[in-house]
């Protein structure tokens, strides 16, 4: 078995009922049909660039060096936004420019971006409002067959391209304040509070606040409480993670992004 | 990398909470496992053949030749009406003949059709309510295989297989009348009016009316118009489109396929 | 083509909204890089352990053998609850031990189990909250890549794992008494009554009732009554199903898992 499959993700707010995916992916086996593709989502709410921005973030890291993960939410297609080929944490990038890959740029100080210009390498032709099938999806084709990014454009430095203010935690001496970041399907609220963020005493110690309602203690996981009890746990990404066990808290709470969370340490 | 290796898409109304669609994966990998497999979409409504007719032929295009398209939406399964393998356009087609595969016969008159009849190509027992599974994957694998067309059974004349009255659009003289045949993800209404039914002025002198509301002007894309307005353009597949830029057409409108649009030309 | 291209599948209740398959998906890529992924489906209700063991034993007989089906519907992630490798009906299964292979178990005496405790397989660090792809998701392609299932951890005896109380019909003199276990999305009523329940009379005297409504004679499918009619048939999986042609049976009887079903000889 060969270790040098090439791979491509893709990451939308197309949803599952229309053949835009679709049209990507036959675009991409035309030109590398012997591609690996793996779906990161399709259901990123439409246009929200901070959703593809995390859920992105998220998933690269279980993905082989140099994937191109193909990341299109894009609300400004055909206008004169740039499109942007990236590589950061050894893997690679296709997406508009205007947010998407913030985390991706700012966790990596050498990341290389070049913006797309070439058009020899795009779908002819170019539908002003299907970047992602005729200019993305050939373009990441080209990428894994061999082909280096500085082909596809000109070098542009991170300070110029769009970042979006990505909520950060706050850590001070009584702990740490932050907010939920996503709601998962199973309604556990995950929130931007880091492991490193957590004051250092042991984990029984800490709470876990949100609204009126407090877990004491941060579990390992979710049973080791009682079903339909709240539980504060370090969730599977390194952030601290509310849920209910066998339940929801997104609506036991009536929590969704933006919520804040503080995370102090008992008496 | 090779650049032969074959590739099946799967369009159905199975949904994708159900394990049918997987069933059929399962039958094909068993006799082509080497096959690259992509879906179309599992979201055509139920037992709307209509809806699948439109999103092939719209899919079709970003597919590389002899790639091997199933669809499967098929509310007669088991009765007397015929199974069709159809190579057309330089890609090949098998579906129950209702009308699914409308779009791609009318497009193409040297279109090849012939019946499946031969059970040497079938799972056994064929279940008679999931010809899906096991009558067209089984084919549609051998067909990728390098089985001919001929081989699945006999010849039959496109004018004795089934086909929709898919809604055209009409040029006259004060401009193009057609209707809303497709409401995508994001609510945009695409129409049944191309590029070549267009009064011949300048785009911005057209005018796209629907209902009581009108866009002055064919845009190259939606970000054209500030945020919340309607924008007319031609969509991704040559048609025109209505949307509303970083909203919903289809609830600002309450439109849905059938909608009659007119395009006319403004003073 | 080569036969032999290794096949995994994956069953969970992750949705498709989140980046959860996604990883576990990367992870079998990064290790095993040539493999071949199907979703079986990632609908399986929130923890539903038993939708998983129908949804898995209705899936497998469509697969080559070999396959390796991961199965991750887990409330009890980061208990102590063991994890799973099965070889079983010439297939292999991953999953925590929570009895959704209670089917593959119950239906092959002579399957070999393995608990999962070699952690040199894993990825490290293991997360306490999803083992589906840190333990889980290598696992698979390890075994895919040629390891035994004895190099995972000790065997253990079907009689000491977890198995659901499957609900089983029953055969009486005057007919078969079962179950609705299943709605599928077309709203077909799938029931645990087999072929070899049913009373051995020809299929047009079999009267299937659930509720107050009655079929009379036992289809081959759908369109064999009028459009709206109640449909009694064999499905495609050997069960008993009611239907409605190009109707949901579950909306007009108001029916779900659990609804009792009879079939008996009419005079």
């Amino acid at each position: 078995m060969s270790d040098s499959r090439p791979l491509i993700t893709l990451t939308t707010d197309f949803g599952y009922a229309d053949t835009y995916v679709a049209e990507m992916k036959g675009v991409i086996l035309s030109i590398a049909p012997d591609v690996q593709l793996v779906d990161v989502t399709h259901a990123i709410p439409p246009q929200e660039v901070r959703s593809a921005a995390l859920a992105v973030a998220q998933a690269i890291r279980a993905f082989p060096p140099k994937t191109v993960h193909i990341v299109v939410v894009d609300p400004g297609v055909g206008s004169d936004r740039a499109l942007l080929a990236v590589e950061a944490a050894g893997q690679r990038f296709l997406s508009p420019d205007n947010g998407a890959l913030t985390e991706v740029i700012d966790n990596d100080s050498s990341a290389r971006l070049h913006r797309l210009t070439e058009p020899s390498f795009w779908r002819h032709p170019v539908s002003p409002t299907f970047h992602g099938r005729d200019i993305l999806a050939p373009v990441a084709a080209h990428w894994i067959l061999g082909r280096d990014l500085a082909d596809f454009g000109p070098e542009v430095s991170a300070s110029t391209v769009v970042r979006l203010d990505m909520p950060r935690s706050v850590r001070g001496e009584s702990g740490a304040q932050g907010q939920v970041v996503r709601v998962d399907s199973f309604g556990n609220l995950v929130t931007n509070i880091a492991r490193a963020d957590l004051p250092a005493v042991e984990p029984q110690r800490l709470v876990v606040s949100i609204f009126a309602e407090s877990a004491v203690g941060l579990c390992q996981y979710y049973a080791e409480r009682p079903v339909g009890s709240l539980v504060a746990l370090l969730g599977s990404h390194g952030r601290v993670e509310i849920g209910v066990n066998q339940g929801s808290a997104a609506m036991r709470l009536n929590a969704s992004p933006g919520a804040p969370v503080s995370v102090t340490v008992g008496r």
